[in-house]
């Protein structure tokens, strides 16, 4: 298995966490998270999207009870899945959710409770980042201990500027902002509606954006912007 | 019939565009435009979510036919109309698009071929705000004769500060910018997702901000922030 930079990272750097008063974390007792291999999305199955919009809603009550791992590969794919094999813009492949000139500027961070997974859309699966329970710095409340908390971070590298780029703005940190925060709302709409296809809870939200780029070791051109929920509702 | 106040501006104002150069608009042979009664939404019919976000693409090349009354008021519904009648945070009806504080600080202004008009989600109506045809100050290409174009315009006093307001920071502009942004993303997916679900195209990208916003004449507090191209695609 090809690990990511950051993952090592994460390792070495666990003890530094520690003595800035950072809570425990079980990855200091098993610092390593295997991979999660998604079995493939389905791809039909629940409500329209008609009768799905009828039932959206921001639902905070959330259970703690796990979600089956299908149900995790569909609302990964559905947030920000590839859903089609032909290279577009800027020569990558298309995503269930629109970016300016394809920048695919947003990672999905998934805290899970044993630890937190960057979603790779293109294998289709959850690479380690970080073992422990980070669900605290996501958001309060029912996101401590629901299943899924997916943190919403935008790398800046992504926004490609000269050769091939049709946008002749997308290097000015305003546009930029723009972008990555429609870029946000485009992925969680689909989450939300996802969720309602499948009567499931999805709450989007602020989140503690310093400890968790801190803690999850992010590169300075990465950005936690929000988060967002997701379980079962809590009957 | 209640009139706007900005429909009456639109009026007296005419002249004056007509001497900025702006091109020549038939508002200024018939300045009156009527509201427009959209039909009940369908709340069920169309592929499913996921089937839809299989489909999910942006599609630039659209057709000129025009939609029919029945479909512009189901898409108009999904991108941000009223989907349960209670009264939700800060005493205002749930969506089908989700905003921070339940602000629903986006407007749709939506440019069909005759003229521009609000979306009003609670009566469910075109509102006429401008007659003459718009659609190109929304994007280029295919936008300037597909039959829908929407602005999605932020009115930044609906971000409520003090009294019942749950978030402390919402008086912040570049909080606010990342709220509008985001929610600007949530009813974007859902227009891109209702296109999907009925074999719709969809295009989201820049538009003429500054025209757009002196040609409506829209407040100081009011800000075009991007534009969104629907109808049928182009065979």
């Amino acid at each position: 298995m090809k690990r990511r930079t950051f993952v090592m990272n994460a390792v070495t750097a666990l003890p530094a966490f520690a003595m800035l008063g950072v809570p425990s974390l079980s990855s200091q007792q098993s610092p390593r998270l295997d991979p999660i291999i998604l079995p493939s999305p389905e791809k039909d199955g629940g409500k329209s999207v008609l009768a799905s919009l009828l039932e959206r809603k921001t639902i905070r009550e959330i259970s703690s009870d796990r979600l089956p791992l299908q149900t995790l590969s569909n609302l990964l794919w559905a947030a920000f899945g590839v859903n089609r094999p032909e290279m577009g813009t800027m020569g990558k492949p298309g995503r269930t959710a629109a970016s300016a000139s394809n920048s695919q500027e947003i990672d999905l961070y998934v805290a899970l409770p044993q630890g937190v997974y960057l979603y790779e859309a293109v294998p289709h699966r959850l690479s380690p980042v970080m073992a422990g329970d980070f669900r605290a710095r996501s958001g309060w409340r029912s996101a401590l201990t629901a299943p899924v908390n997916i943190f919403y971070v935008v790398d800046l590298t992504r926004y490609v500027v000269g050769k091939g780029q049709p946008d002749p703005h997308i290097g000015d940190p305003e546009v930029q902002k723009s972008y990555y925060y429609v870029a946000t709302g485009l992925i969680a709409a689909n989450v939300f509606l996802f969720a309602a296809s499948q009567g499931l809870a999805a709450w989007f939200h602020n989140c503690d954006r310093e400890s968790t780029a801190k803690e999850l070791i992010l590169r300075p051109e990465q950005r936690v912007l929000f988060a967002q929920t997701v379980g079962y509702p809590k009957s």
